[in-house]
């Protein structure tokens, strides 16, 4: 229940997310509404899952746990995981970390300013969550437990289909396209590579995929393959630098130092 | 430079995280050929990023630095912010972290087992990688670090339309579907709330959304729109809990403790 | 015990702050060699549960604590989530992390430099504790370790006391006073909102508290109780905002990096 | 101002600590609901700060802010190290990291479900928060930010006003006492040390202080000084420990596996 | 297992840090194509391992580990704290964490441009990996595993010594030498105090190692010792500091503020 | 500053890291006093930093750097990146951070019980730290600065001969042995391959190295070279793994779940 709570996909993930998203808005109207109320909404969801975690521990700790490790010795295994913060730091509460006991931190949180970068990430994260949700949703049979998940994982479904009909219109409405961001000048990159399929792999199996051959997602180029990796200048190895002397790498000029006195200032 | 190496979306992220999702894929064939391919391909990215890096402050400090500083007041700033570890800590030379210094942390991975949240993962992750590599393109005109960029900008618009490429074949010969997982039985969700939107904005404009009306990008159901949070029940906030008495935790009944005695066996 | 050691509130955190406190002190004489005096203890008290911790580690794995854990269900659950770094890393010893393995952070160590806030600061950081050593008293019945906390727990409650009594006489003494910092102006903050409840909760009874009316105890104000958030200006949502086109967010002017086309010199 | 929005005692820290408080609670009635009053309160100063922030950002690259560092160094080394990420990152938007970049992490929030002991700590978070912001207030001239901050200061009057009035009606109403936690016996305690100022500092002027004599402030004990460190049996430095030899620790037995063969299964 | 994956001393660290060391080098020819070349390898020890993990979660989940934990108390233990994110997070897969699920950081990476104090970094690594690996390598009997581990540390074996080799060669061929950094001037340390044995300890036995007496390792200077710190003048504690008034410090001038009016312009 | 105090290797992490060492100690004698003397001086060179460090931030705002800023703008663009958490948060104190703000991690300390694997990593942490010294030494011409790091850059001279000269005593005395740990049976290693150099590099110069042929330094092997990866059987990239279902992984059986009905309980 903590990954649910205070993981990388977590809610308080979602709804610092979209909040943050918002604040960050350039663009007012119903692209703006929309993550605002999403991020209310997942608020929400923290708290039924703080105080769902919070009823849970109230009996757990300990004759009730020795009784459950006593009869179901898998139980035993994850109690003894998961319950020695919540009782030694919060006293039988809900904790904001994730459930290896990592504190929930800012860099889950994704708002790039770019909608539907964000859109995207925002669908992705919506997957991971309902993935991470059905999973624990095995992990018992508590009714009041899983009638809980089963809401949770319906609204994620809810968040699935709702953040790709928002990059969908976000797109045809002509605000953002693919690739992301769409206002850099396709100029400016290496357009011979832009849509072409490198194998860097040992197997050949790739060249088979629709991202091979055939026009691209975007609509502007069509995909190649080609075998391993290509030429580019950029990608042979250059030769060593040699830094300051004052950091005192090794290079391959040992007594450099001697060379530069009288150059640099603050060595004797 | 250092946010495209080592930052979340930097490339030491995409490459771990195709790496590892290779490693743990339940799939033979050409999607595991496809994230083994990719992965080794970022692994040249972050080995490029990192020698340009080591290349770039090879004559920063310090007399070079300071001529650049005392030309430009922006420059100064720029390399306030950056250099300091660089320094003492590097020599010189590039760091796996990101453009404020936070290390490069194995949190950044997704690799959920399930490829279609994965895959949306991916091209979301690449999104973010494209909008910032993009943004610092402009921070610099230095020829040979405009030509890496142009170079990985590119690779990055491969990228993004690769793995949607993918998510589409992958749902097209029906190993997966949306709402992901797809093979979690919808019957044990609350269907009710599966494709209703809920307003909790203070703005109603949300409601125009094609996420507010009409058929759902995953096909099984048509959205809703409803005005502020409903009750289900779960959402009425209980009463507090009453957790073990040897947790001290702060209860309307004070002396819960003395009732107990003889009940508990430690304290005393 | 690792809780206790390396824990947010462990001896490890008492023990820098206070230093910390000390070396940053702007006040000579006795608060000075009180934060010294105290942070030399904790040091100690780092040493008693380190040794500790080796101690009972030393018989641990493995045929002792197998022969625990069959004994002994919720021992071994409990030993399941602990030993796993303290063998393979330590090789039985102790480690600078709290009971879930999250290293000591400097995050925990608080010594802004005035006094009055650093020592409520360190009041409540040795309730905390407190709170969690009498937590970890009821998980054993091992005499040496009773003994050892018991001695903890008696410390606590002097340097509880002792801080509050610090605070008391540096107010005393005319060094600070409530608010902390005194000496930023009170005209220069919003006074018509600084003794005010504004109740944002759906619960009402917050409005019978002694924080609801009467005299504030900084004997500066009178509280009053205002039912819902009051608008100060401030707090009415802005318009979007639309920031430098080469950052590549999503604005209503979509095309708007045409626009500017000409007065910024680095695209194209 | 990112410090005080997603620092250690930024406004995320006291919303997310205050709302984790209220779902922990074992209490209810008015101080459960004045937890999530203020709770709700904080979640309001989170979004003026980031939208003030994501403002502030709106005009500050690139034209603006290099003419703002060509006419005042001061401000370019500022924003030197301040913006990186807030650019190439959030597109001129607020993030939940601190002021030098660190992400805001759960390891902030303390509810330990004792709320004497959380209140004080509230109390204490608020006068570290009022202290910081009072010093961000001398950074501007901005009266837009300063209006905010003069608001936000007050507030933070009220909040440790109030945190203070509230502990003190928690001890007055009988639900908690100093030493906290109160529950736990005293006999349980180590006595002969509850009250004893243990000098381990060189300077000796801490004799001085209230906390070496006359009455505690929980009015169970009278303070006494003693001049260095007692000895108290648990002190001594014990032998060395002799862990498994399977965990290849250097001891005085060097050859100690030998000695073992036969009695360990997996060796050999 | 995951400790040898993505702990400290795990095989991302090593595989990174070579790699790291790679680009960053000053020095071209066989040094450079040494590190590279281990970095290489160690990247396939880490696929090694990932894959290894994955294959044993195959069947860990969930008959089959309640089998094991039925049978055998302690394996129910380790498993206990182990695979709670394996399962929710990564589906059956390996995961950038160590054994207590702490993400890989890229603080563990050490590559300063200095190659000598590097390969004895490198040197240490792998006996701290060699040493973790032995005592993996008792908690099975699985026949696959301990192959792999057999050949694992067999590797690491090689790496210690190789290391060692390349770190003597390095001085021997006048790149480098003892002190390091040995381009710094000697002359510009305090070289009074650069072979003498300062006894902080309250034991007297370090008096009689090598260190304290004899010919230096770096052959430049004689061991001496010294019973306790000796004064250089730099230890004396010095009066305490008086920092700008906006910084609202505790000060024994606390109406200080009131003096500087008028010189500072920010205050009312 | 702040890195030579808070960072990897800074004096905090060399401090705990021999105090850790001490305690976790099962050798007891002259090497236990050793670590311990050390480890008590390093907490004198944290005190001498922070001091150093706080007075040097006495003047440092605000006039003072306005001063130094406008006369040199490499000044000023150090201080923008150094002195933000040092105002707001530490009013003009020192602080347990490296010079980039990231707090200090217990993670940095190691004490694997294994002493010759320590002293290994002791001198190479002295390595990095009197590197990382002699570089921030030509960041000042503060003769007060200079002198202390004088001292300090002597005494890590000392450190780096005296850990050497331990560890060399250790094997002397027969506690421990190359390759470390010592007592691992080495018929237990895969022998075969623990002498070999493996070339995994393009350049083939590391085959002209002494680690590529002659006697290895522990005395127990001969090198050898091979030139690139060679098979061992366990490197052979097995085929895909099959999880749980109710992991709900994307497997070749996509409805696998429909199979598997019945057999497992707590589907539907």
């Amino acid at each position: 229940m903590q990954e649910l709570l205070g993981g990388q996909y977590g809610e308080i993930t979602v709804a610092m997310q979209y909040m943050f998203q918002g604040w960050n808005s350039h663009l007012p109207g119903k692209y703006r509404d929309l993550v605002f109320g999403i991020g209310a909404e997942e608020v929400g969801h923290v708290e039924m899952l703080a105080v769902m975690i919070a009823q849970l521990l109230e009996e757990a700790p300990v004759e009730q746990s020795e009784a459950a490790i006593k009869n179901d010795p898998t139980v035993a295994a994850v109690i003894g995981g998961m319950d020695i913060q919540h009782a030694i730091v919060a006293g039988a509460g809900a904790r904001p970390v994730d459930s290896m006991g990592n504190p929930w931190s800012g860099a889950y949180v994704t708002a790039s300013g770019n909608l539907l970068a964000d859109f995207y990430n925002n669908a992705a994260a919506e997957m991971q969550g309902r993935v991470q949700a059905t999973r624990v949703f095995h992990a018992t049979d508590d009714k009041g437990v899983r009638d809980l998940l089963s809401f949770m994982i319906a609204r994620d479904t809810m968040h699935q289909n709702q953040w790709l009909a928002a990059a969908r219109e976000l797109v045809e409405e002509g605000y953002e396209a693919l690739p992301v961001p769409s206002n850099f000048p396709l100029a400016s990159e290496d357009r011979s590579v832009a849509y072409q399929y490198q194998n860097f792999s040992d197997g050949a199996l790739a060249s088979t995929g629709s991202w091979a051959s055939g026009p691209s997602p975007d609509g502007k180029g069509e995909f190649s393959y080609v075998d391993g990796p290509q030429d580019h200048g950029v990608v042979t190895m250059p030769g060593t630098t040699t830094p300051d002397p004052r950091l005192y790498g090794t290079t391959d000029t040992p007594n450099v130092l001697e060379k530069v006195k009288g150059k640099i200032k603050d060595v004797l």
